[in-house]
């Protein structure tokens, strides 16, 4: 399977990109995790993303807050699916890095998910690879019944706390 | 190869829709176009989507504006990849439908696109077609030549002008 | 009396959705309690909502936060009056889910409260139920004149603090 | 049938109102209109709403723009559901209007449809009049499923058109 | 000299108003504080205003949060300068009430202060009074005059400390 | 009579503008017009401020907008009263004048108007110098009649049109 | 003197950068104009920022709209001042481009200056040259003399119309 | 060397200018930090502008927050480049001192770095600085040097923790 290559703009953001971690490893997709500033180590995060095809990745998820170019910044060096996850910061609840993110211009496209939604990334990363990988996409199909079963067995018991 | 299908709230969605379909159209990727409203049509909106893998589908665009439940309706019916396109309607500049679109819970993600964003929509469901398609692959990569040369022209023209 | 029907897009809505309980109860009014996620279990949302004039409910009252679809999709799938509660979550103090309740397209009305106004949205229904109900009507009354007098005594109170 | 009362700021404001009119119309529900401005007439405002339930209304509808206070000030004299319309007016594209219609302190509730959403006010206070009318019911669901119809008729137009 | 009127719309807005009530104590200028809620005491909070002018007030300070209508209820029952003090409450910080209070259409003047600006709610009616009254124009002077003095002292501490 | 200054921070404020000094011209209050810009011209928008009350002005209404600091630079000059109107210009459709006018620290109050809210910003100063001038009052209760007799005829034209 | 440095995301930028170009005309500051994608050509943005300054560069304008990366992506390949432009576009008037341009971490400091101010940009550029540059000193303070004047001319003018 | 002016609004504002102090001291950059209000200490912040070139200021930083006028005032009376660092205080995260800060009329610039982002401040102003000083200008390269090996440790360090 191709892996998943995860970049963060900043160590401190991850409390929010283990989630995607902790999703891919439950969803038995390799990854590899990196630090690479779209601003501080523009080189490297150049040279990744350049050579993420080349290296077996397949989905490149990138992660930044504040003025978060990261997602872009990779997506301009591969044509990989490249999925943003807009981090937020102390000020302005992650709205900054929302649109910082999701705002990209016609020909350079990043797939953006919820302000910190680290574990949707991880989901959507897995969907696009199991577009080739049917074991995958029955761990996701599994995946989702039982989410669905959670639901309702908080449904349940929820229903026999309040409905008498 | 797999198909595109795009699905629309409401037929006034097209004019920004055109521009997704034009774009797969001149990376030779096929497509189907629907117009399913998540509110009016629930019932072919989830119909298509369940269906959607089952009929050789590989990525699904919604879009959709004002509270654009569309995406989220029809990821919480696969497990194909999903991108939504947020809508700008009369008022709100787009606001309400991208955060109706972008901020879904963890378990059903939406690769969300810039407000109005159609064009990268198509780049992006051809981004992830082409992990498996290498003649794909190859033309997403001489797009992106031909929008550098695009730019480089363009430079070109500005510079001889007011470069003197 | 017709029941009222509150579903929560999730477990974690419960604090604010208590409020709605604990105001129905106090006005002696039937009413259920359901999780069902617009995404998640979205099978049971929409039977819920389907079945629901059938099952005797008169008014549905709907809690969701992000991306809020849950009072949307329940909407789409009945003609009884649904009220929808934006939920604040972590980010974006309630703002998604206010725009992904009350900004629906003309056809699937949303009757909107406050952001996490649960007790307002008991109140509505009970005002819609008590159009055919005398005696929910006085009782709703008998509240209000209640609240009003709890102000004034607030007012006594202050007044005799502060002007000496 | 109880009547529905529809009230609205300024005369300005028809053009929107004139939706909430047309689609009352369109279901045989009877309807009265004014213009009372919850600042310069506070007094007729007022006597309207008091006097509302008495004089055979079921339902009121509100609509005013920028600090829109008239459906609060009508929810503050009657028990009867009230329905606020925020009007988009020269600034802020509708914003002010929105938050100062939805943002009710418990207690008083305002059941807020979307920026302009005068159809869906109309809709939802025929959905509160059908809940003891079973005819004006079956007319809504009529209504509904024709909607239904109606997106079905533009989908197999597009499709016609680009699905080849 | 005249009074200064401060209502108040919940008794919880009492920490944001005591800076009021104490910034007029620090300029002797007379007040009484009253609750009047505009939704559930709209009668107290209308008397109240109607009879303003003839029991000795020159000008109303009003605070309130969320749809924040009292600023505007009172001012239309009044033609005294009106005050409009908009209180954060739990979510939105406080963005509602302020645009529900400054945002009021032609006729009906609210002189607006900054979110929780309760102290200068106080200046600005010390303002308005001292156009009559020179020796409160000399205190608001004084004031002004130990404000500047007391900066200037912070600056010395600072420059002592940092410009070495 | 007091006079009321009115200076704008560019003469392209000057339609805004334009509606407070006819309503002050209707209400026969003299006044003096001024372009002052904050930045451009600060000697003299400060000389004014500064001389403003020795002038025999009683009110001064600042109008500018972008980052609006005009009024907030006039009342650090004066401890006469002064309005602020937030001008809407191309972009962010004056909420940042509006906060730049509002959001003042405690100590420097302006009684911040809606966008663009001329007309109120001269009935704010009317009401402030009616307090010690008894037929301006009555001045401005006539007009205040006046407009709830407009609204009134308003009614009753759109009541015989609809209420058949 | 030392060459300013203009860059802009899109040709279509042009009407705004425009601006700046006149400005530093009339200024008599050498420039250069070009057209540098951050995405579509990362390289050559790139390449023009690592060399600027062996070039005579300095201070390079960055101007870009929506998620506007570009004035970052210059600043992370010099120290050289970089002045950010921030374009609005078709949607969310501008505010996209702001936050995308200002929010930068810390670290790579980008000057910013108001939505589409690109005359400011040239001024700010102007002011930093100057500080080598007595000339290029006086011809600001020439400039801010003239600017002040044409602002006492418009009050002149306004004030004969006016004041009467 | 030049030296760099730092003036903040009020002494609350020191958590955040002692970043910029901090980051100007690691430089080897003199300085000198002032408490000076537009609005209650106009005389010296308006003094202190119009003599910062003379007394061999080369820079001058203005922190303030809510209405933040100080940069646009100390600007006002200056040629010299200012930066303005918005701080965000108790309600709307900054966004007031950000657009209060940034949205500069033409005529007076203002370089505007994030909310709170005094580091960086301190950066521009060095890099400012260091156009005619090339001590100065080699310590910037060696401070980015070390950014971008401090973020590829922190990279080391993940990569070994998770890429296993």
């Amino acid at each position: 399977m191709k892996k998943v290559g995860i970049v963060m703009g900043s160590a401190s953001d991850m409390p929010v990109v283990k989630k995607a971690i902790d999703m891919l490893a439950s969803l038995d997709i390799p990854y590899e995790v990196h630090v690479y500033s779209a601003h501080r180590t523009p080189d490297e995060a150049s040279d990744f993303s350049l050579n993420a095809k080349g290296r077996g990745f397949g989905v490149i998820i990138a992660a930044a807050g504040m003025a978060a170019h990261l997602a872009g910044v990779v997506a301009s060096r591969t044509t990989l699916p490249v999925i943003g996850i807009p981090c937020k910061s102390t000020n302005l609840d992650g709205l900054d890095a929302l649109l910082a993110t999701v705002q990209m211009p016609t020909g350079i496209p990043v797939a953006t998910v919820a302000i910190d939604g680290a574990g949707n990334a991880a989901l959507l990363a897995a969907e696009i690879l199991a577009l080739s990988d049917e074991a995958l996409a029955k761990r996701l199909e599994d995946k989702r019944r039982a989410d669905t079963e959670a639901v309702l067995a908080k449904n349940k018991e929820i229903e026999s706390q309040y409905n008498v």
